[in-house]
């Protein structure tokens, strides 16, 4: 048996999401369906979390176990011999048995692009367009106020949700003539927490919310005090990083 | 009576052509509705030219009678908050009555998106991804023998059409590390003239012609001749240039 992890970018915009739903097209039914087809027997893959409805991704990270005698880096290019046109295998490789692409995913990163400029229809499932001028360099400020280790329970969607606590190491906010992009590297994070951060942010840039208003926040670790949750089609899952030694094939003993 | 003229954006992957068809989603139906609900009668547009389908527009440009009182630059807003999202309507003015959007067009842009890179389905309705490589200097030189005035009738997909003569301005090839964008400026173009002179393009970029056999194709007057009709999801009508004169509308007599 080997263990694969492949590397995945889809565009979201024609997907109920990315977890496997009867009757629905999905992320993951798309490449199980895919897989099962090349391993000849039923797949389930790992992912390291998931996407929502209408979110992309650039560097998607799943694995799971084949028993083909098949190179590891082959499953790429059998992959997108049969996938849909809208996900494409970047990389593929045999990695440790023991890897999980949840578990061990220690870092990372999401974008979320967001146009202040006139409304461009071509773009119009990859940007998220604000129709109002935003003060730029208040958000960056604000964007300092969540780096660190906090609990995020005032940006999560999901009440269920155990442990909140969680580091968020760059907080970026770019501004290629009134086309920003948002970077968010972090060792994980909350359902709708990357969206709500954006929401918030917006409020910040519109005036309604102070910079150091995200400490408060942040402190009351309550959902009504932060901002909406921004639009699925600007957001990106663009990396997820491992630790080299997750990665490394142990090498087979000689008999 | 007013004549209305305006400046479109649309992403062609949904539509089937430009072209209004009985039962079909186009854009010009689509344009044509949204005045029908905003004039309270039958309006019919008239476009630059037709494109495909799948070929998308940033400046395409048409125009139509109203007897509205509203002032001309109204128009836009009006349309683009009936209009489905994939249209959009950048700029509306009156014109002088006599102005005509496809007779008086007498300078028009295209431009062709071409990838020499590794696939990326965020894009793949916008850019041609080409999956050998392409010597782009070779394409270069051979783009140079396009221009001036010639008959193109090897580069036309229409066998119908009279007057095969057309005059290139400018043919130029940019390279951004792989992402090519080819750019034609002339007088008007045949059917499919730009996609079969880009399909000839990539022939060339490949070796199977030599850049100076351009030449010959044009003299021969034979489509076998040129390359393939190259794939319309990389097309675009990027501008409509009319004169000044027909653009003014003549001041009202003081009576």
């Amino acid at each position: 048996m080997k263990r694969i992890k492949c590397t995945v970018s889809y565009d979201g915009t024609l997907f109920n999401g990315y977890q496997r739903q009867p009757g629905q097209r999905t992320v993951q039914g798309e490449i199980e369906s895919a897989l099962n087809k090349i391993c000849k027997q039923s797949v389930t893959i790992h992912s390291s979390g998931r996407t929502d409805a209408g979110v992309h991704a650039y560097g998607q990270v799943f694995h799971f176990d084949s028993d083909l005698s098949m190179d590891g880096g082959r499953y790429a290019k059998a992959l997108n011999s049969i996938l849909p046109e809208d996900i494409y295998v970047l990389d593929s490789q045999e990695v440790h048995p023991d890897f999980h692409s949840r578990y061990h995913g220690k870092v990372k990163e999401y974008r979320y692009k967001m146009s202040l400029n006139e409304y461009n229809p071509l773009n119009r499932h990859y940007v998220y367009y604000h129709r109002r001028p935003l003060d730029v360099e208040r958000m960056r400020e604000a964007m300092g106020y969540l780096l660190g280790t906090h609990d995020f329970t005032s940006f999560c969607g999901n009440l269920d949700e155990v442990n909140k606590e969680r580091t968020i190491y760059k907080a970026e906010l770019l501004d290629d003539e009134g086309e920003l992009t948002f970077i968010f590297v972090g060792n994980g994070f909350l359902r709708y927490m990357i969206r709500i951060m954006v929401g918030t942010m917006i409020q910040v840039g519109e005036g309604r919310k102070l910079p150091n208003d995200i400490k408060h926040i942040l402190s009351m670790k309550d959902r009504r005090l932060a901002g909406h949750t921004a639009k699925p089609q600007g957001l990106y899952l663009h990396r997820v990083e491992y630790p080299e030694e997750v990665l490394v094939v142990p090498s087979k003993k000689i008999e």
